[in-house]
């Protein structure tokens, strides 16, 4: 069957987040652009993802244009609690370093994103089958698909960018790649219920059956997690065994409890690290999850996406304005600085909070210590709540 | 051979600077006190030990009386230089918490103490032999000792206090302790030399070949660190290759060198991390590194030490004034709290600073991440400048 050929000056495979954002960001400097995705838009919207957006994150959406609905349906969180030893103990975001961060599913700001590509006119198309890209070294590399009528595409691109998600297939295209990798002897289990919330802001328990994560996502539906082994099978836990567990992780002297209710969802979600280097090759640039993952500790991996992003928009337009490639050369080090951050801090959060199975009583007590000290110093708190409200984009 | 048989109020095992700061304590708040130390004076003297002193111990030397030598011989160091990826970044302690710390030897400390029990009438014992502790959860415990004349001493007493350091005889007496442990894989080669200083402060070195640390003692002699294996032979580094990889692990692209000189010491210093709970077995209490050691990274040790016999003094004196034991009940508690604080920032100290075999290369890159988060954050540096000068005393 013959391909139909057109071009474009950005190519993006991926419309995820981190695509989306890339094409509208484009969009507005005046940069014409192509999305491809595998998946169908009603798939992506359907996904349940991590919801917290740094206080950056929730700039880009809104300043750039996407949607102020975030400021609107998103619920501004103030600070999270640390709870440890069965006491709660309050990191103060706003009073520390006067940001917030906004709960606000990933599935809401893909809507939010598709619906402005829609509404400028963007060039995105879901559901396509048999993509790959094509000499990305030279100055036209291209996108090749099948669109979901069956009508295959060759697109030719200045640029192409690789925004496909942790199981990437454009990041094997990068040559010469070193990937890093850290394995966590630990997964999260998960689950959504229908119950209101059992508090106004996430709490993040230490507990020495392992750690928790309590969330929220409406007033009547919550995320909740704890900690199991990444073997963990689903059908092992029935309703009640989930909620004792839970409740005995939360237990403390203040009488805490969780609200409960019916759980509709329930997954086992993996916990790993990644990192490519570079994040470039040729004329290919990798943003997001397809250059980086992160252990969902810290709540970073859609944050870090859209700062690549941005980070990537940004040199997209010096190279393309004039022409100049030698613009992207910085994109791989000013986006890692970022991610190798993250990635520590991601790492600190896990280590702190996490039982892990082969410690010794030693190190049970020095992450007591450790939790001690971060809340009982202003500066420790502080620096917890950079952290997770995000370090400013650059 | 009939034993001498006397009476005082608090025993004291060990006449380092825990139980000389102790005795000196009690002597102020007019508690009578014998100290009895295995080694000679001249022996403690001629140990050399770490010798940077947090803001709280030095007030503790100037404000109880002992002296004011410190002030005047010791150098007040108002940060650190954290140097890795070959550049420094300086730890500024003044403008972070407005605190400094001082570099003044432990056997400087210890001269102080002996002199100033000395000075003020105390019974101090060194070179005694066969030291044994007695009766403890009796209401008078006993310390047995023959003296350096060779004359055997029971001294009954109120209570007996255990300051005899890392190799402790008298932990063995409280009953029921739970121990905690922690090896670390990696040993410290330590050297003195002859040579000007090579920088005002400590230099806190994280490179490729290991963690090197650039300390002072004098204008004139200087005392240097570098990580090694613990099984490693002093005769197998002469001073060439000392000064090899002490220049490699300094080396950076500001073209800093150290200024060299003979070595006239070189020690391979282990590293371990212990603690002993409670701290307490009926009238006897231990303080300093009888009941917890901690690796040098963090400078800890001989703080820790100060810091117990502070709060001890205090419960002491509460519980014999009154007559109230039960005075000494939040002893290890309130002790404890400092130390697991103390011992958390020794391994993060470590941790962050030291190359470990097993590490992944994703280790090694999030690693720098997390210095680059700690040294590019007020926050960050504020919280390390805090742990290193010290918590307030409480």
């Amino acid at each position: 069957m013959p391909r139909t050929v057109s071009s474009t000056t950005v190519g993006i495979v991926g419309g995820g987040p981190a695509g989306l954002m890339l094409s509208h960001l484009l969009h507005v400097a005046g940069i014409e652009s192509v999305v491809i995705d595998l998946r169908t838009r009603d798939e992506i919207e359907h996904t349940h993802r991590a919801g917290i957006l740094e206080r950056d994150s929730v700039r880009l959406l809104v300043e750039s244009g996407v949607s102020d609905r975030v400021l609107r349906e998103g619920h501004e969180h103030s600070g999270i609690d640390l709870r440890f030893g069965g006491v709660s103990h309050r990191i103060d975001f706003q009073g520390l370093v006067g940001a917030s961060t906004w709960l606000y599913p990933q599935t809401d700001v893909f809507v939010d994103l598709a619906d402005a590509r829609l509404r400028d006119g963007g060039d995105v198309r879901f559901g396509v089958t048999e993509t790959s890209v094509v000499d990305v070294t030279s100055d036209r590399p291209g996108l090749l698909f099948t669109d979901a009528d069956g009508v295959a595409h060759e697109v030719r691109c200045d640029v192409l960018v690789g925004a496909d998600g942790s199981r990437s297939m454009t990041r094997l295209s990068v040559a010469g790649r070193k990937e890093y990798f850290r394995q966590y002897p630990f997964a999260w289990f998960g689950i959504l219920c229908e119950a209101p919330p059992s508090a106004p802001l996430l709490i993040y328990t230490r507990s020495d059956r392992g750690f928790a994560l309590i969330s929220q996502r409406t007033d009547r539906v919550q995320r909740m997690y704890f900690q199991c082994s990444p073997e963990e099978a689903v059908d092992d836990w029935p309703e009640d065994r989930i909620w004792s567990e839970l409740q005995a992780r939360l237990a403390g002297e203040d009488g805490f409890t969780l609200k409960e209710g019916r759980i509709f969802e329930k997954t086992v979600l993996p916990f790993r690290s990644y990192v490519c280097e570079p994040m470039r090759h040729g004329n290919l640039l990798l943003a997001g999850d397809a250059a980086h993952t992160v252990p969902p500790t810290g709540a970073k991996g859609l944050n870090l996406a859209l700062a690549d992003v941005r980070v990537l928009a940004e040199v997209l337009e010096r190279a393309l304005r004039k022409n100049d490639r030698s613009a992207l050369d910085d994109y791989t080090e000013r986006a890692l600085a970022r991610v190798w951050r993250a990635q520590h801090f991601s790492y600190w959060m896990t280590t702190m909070l996490h039982s892990i199975e082969e410690s010794s009583d030693f190190d049970v007590r020095r992450q007591l210590g450790e939790l001690d000290a971060v809340a009982g110093s202003r500066a420790g708190a502080t620096y917890l709540a950079e952290g997770y409200t995000g370090w400013p984009h650059g």
